[in-house]
């Protein structure tokens, strides 16, 4: 094992800085340096903002808040780039006697973050929300009010390349899991001593990302990494050991990947470059929503796409091609699914600007039917593993982008 | 680590047979030797299941299937087996003209169940509904009728003593997360050589529950097991080691827990005869819900329940005296809620047979309001490990059945 290692790619914090952290690193590897520099830097953000407002209450004047715009009104694409990225048109919030509340409040969830940075600890949305009960006058009456200053605050500091995690905000959702070709190596919050997670020795089971990735680095010298929709034939490929015979990583998303899960596979993908695939059902769900959200980002969450998303994914399967070429068992539409397959057509960026997307989806209207990736057990169950897999890894240029 | 050993509790199906295997145990080890007599006993079953229709047949009589009536008529709970049981209304299945093709479909369900065993594989539901388009006049046309002959077959077999898992079907859903003082053994299903997954090495990470779980053991010291519901709790709990100051283990539910993470939680606890505590939000569905699934079962699964609940499963919290206790935040109760609750009160087994159950719905339907296990966040993000806990622990006799 252990050809590649992650590489000092510098995470988004640093290409910002450069900088090194003056704080003696936790446990002195290189590791911790990267992250101590990274905290060190958010930690400063937040007093920079906290102190223009400072400022500004000093000198007499209203003091105020922009922050990005969240919607797809507000989102750009290109395929340089790779993501949606979040646009120009900001909400400014002043300080007036309406906003008096709300405005503490965001100073307040700054302060929680900057708690979070200095103690190492994290907090999820729920977390946040119940923190705020002792905020008094300050506290949140629901959620709902809480997780919009968060994702305020979270899209403000994501223009200076901090992302939420960075902040210590965390999902409530679980991770996919992972086997194989892997080592993660994972800093222990307090002592520093790096575990080292071998993902070639959990038996039928599997290694469970945790919710921040960030601290993580790895050991590899796998081909690519596999991400895999369904739970079931995630299990099939790992119980095989699949990842031996094709040199490889799995990782189940069941479903729409979660962000912790995008971000592991992007962080593997960039610091131990290695290209991605993604194995899914064929129908509009599963390529506009499943494939789409993990490639590049969602409309409506776009400043996060910068971190979450794997621009460097491509498509493996199940295309429209191979429903016919594999005389797969389909199941007819659903209106909705058409709905759906017509509007990525008509309405979203990434799809308009991908001509050989736009061919498989017309192809796919024109069949009238979707496949489940399960359909290849119509051959046998372990076909999947003999036949299908390894004559699609043969030609990974014929794959969609 | 490792006081306790997993105990050749007999599995199910040893039960029943109580023999060794003859064939030659593919790792040596008595664990394989144990796997070895299930699985044959699986196939004799299926075998003289089949050779009672073939002598049927070969007599010029009309064949018939009897399966046991899954409904939640057909149940009953006794305090001392302490898990809903399968009653003993059953329907018939005969062969006949309109039943030709049924009933042929069943019989090719257990041949492929047969297969899966011979050649120590599995399916999931999709790739049995899959498997069975090459199965000619046989093939399903909708996946919820191959569905429902497979629950069939296994509430069939579970008369006996067989559970689904054994018949190698095995669910499409993941499994939940573990960490803490476990050491799991898995064997290869090929080299049979065992790998021991060690709970405690996995970082912020965790094990993530295969979907197959029947051919694992265990060591451990641990003095507990704490099922927790969310993933955001289960993170914090995890991060924080809390299983090393508590002696203990780990398990995210993630919600209602998923059949292999309430099997995993029952067969641990049984082998190392360890407790299980569950730790779950204050509502009528993670009461009602969560921990009487975990606990007893679900109606139109009864007969899952004998392989599938944690009848030795107590409730620590967060309990309706938590709420006034700890003044934890709340939300008032929805009408959803009001009727779930009521619904308890009056059509559950579980709870009109324990008292203490009744008297804590009834308090929290006057006080009119739920907490989620997060709201004790409102005194610090780690007042959770620091106070809660480990006051909650000092005394589980308090505990709810």
């Amino acid at each position: 094992m252990a050809a590649r290692k992650s590489k000092a790619t510098p995470n988004p914090a640093q290409r910002e800085d450069g900088s090194r952290s003056k704080k003696t690193p936790r446990g002195g590897t290189d590791l911790d340096a990267r992250n101590s520099a990274a905290d060190d830097l958010t930690v400063r953000l937040i007093r920079d903002s906290a102190q223009v407002v400072h400022q500004h209450i000093g000198q007499q004047r209203k003091p105020d808040l922009a922050f990005p715009i969240r919607s797809l009104k507000n989102v750009r694409y290109s395929e340089k780039k790779g993501y949606f990225e979040i646009g120009n048109q900001k909400k400014v919030r002043a300080l007036t006697v309406n906003t008096v509340k709300s405005f503490a409040q965001t100073l307040r969830m700054m302060g929680l973050s900057k708690e979070l940075v200095e103690s190492n600890d994290f907090a999820t949305k729920r977390d946040a929300y119940y923190q705020s009960k002792n905020w008094e006058e300050a506290r949140f009456d629901e959620q709902t009010e809480s997780d919009a200053v968060m994702d305020d605050i979270e899209a403000m500091f994501s223009l200076q390349g901090v992302s939420r995690e960075q902040l210590r905000f965390i999902p409530d959702e679980h991770g996919g899991a992972v086997s194989g070709r892997l080592i993660v190596l994972d800093p222990d919050r307090e002592t520093g001593r790096v575990e080292r997670i071998d993902c070639t020795r959990f038996g039928s089971g599997a290694y469970s990302i945790p919710s921040l990735v960030e601290q993580l680095s790895f050991e590899t010298d796998a081909k690519f990494i596999l991400a895999v929709e369904t739970g079931g034939m995630f299990q099939r490929l790992q119980s095989h050991k699949f990842w031996q015979t094709a040199d490889c990583i799995l990782v189940s998303m069941a479903g729409v990947p979660t962000r912790a899960t995008r971000r592991f596979i992007r962080k593997l993908s960039d610091e131990c470059k290695i290209p991605v695939y993604a194995f899914v059902d064929c129908d509009p769900y599963g390529v506009s929503n499943i494939y789409r959200t993990l490639k590049v980002g969602s409309g409506n969450a776009a400043h996060l796409s910068q971190f979450f998303c794997v621009p460097q994914a491509r498509y493996l399967g199940v295309t429209p091609q191979d429903i016919s070429e594999y005389e797969l068992p389909t199941h007819p539409l659903q209106d909705v699914d058409i709905k759906r397959a017509k509007d990525a057509l008509k309405n979203d960026p990434f799809f308009k600007l991908h001509k050989p997307w736009q061919q498989a989806i017309n192809q796919l209207l024109q069949m009238g039917v979707r496949a489940e990736q399960q359909a290849l057990a119509k051959w046998g169950l372990n076909y999947v593993i003999e036949e299908y897999l390894p004559r699609k890894l043969a030609h990974p240029e014929h794959f969609l982008p």
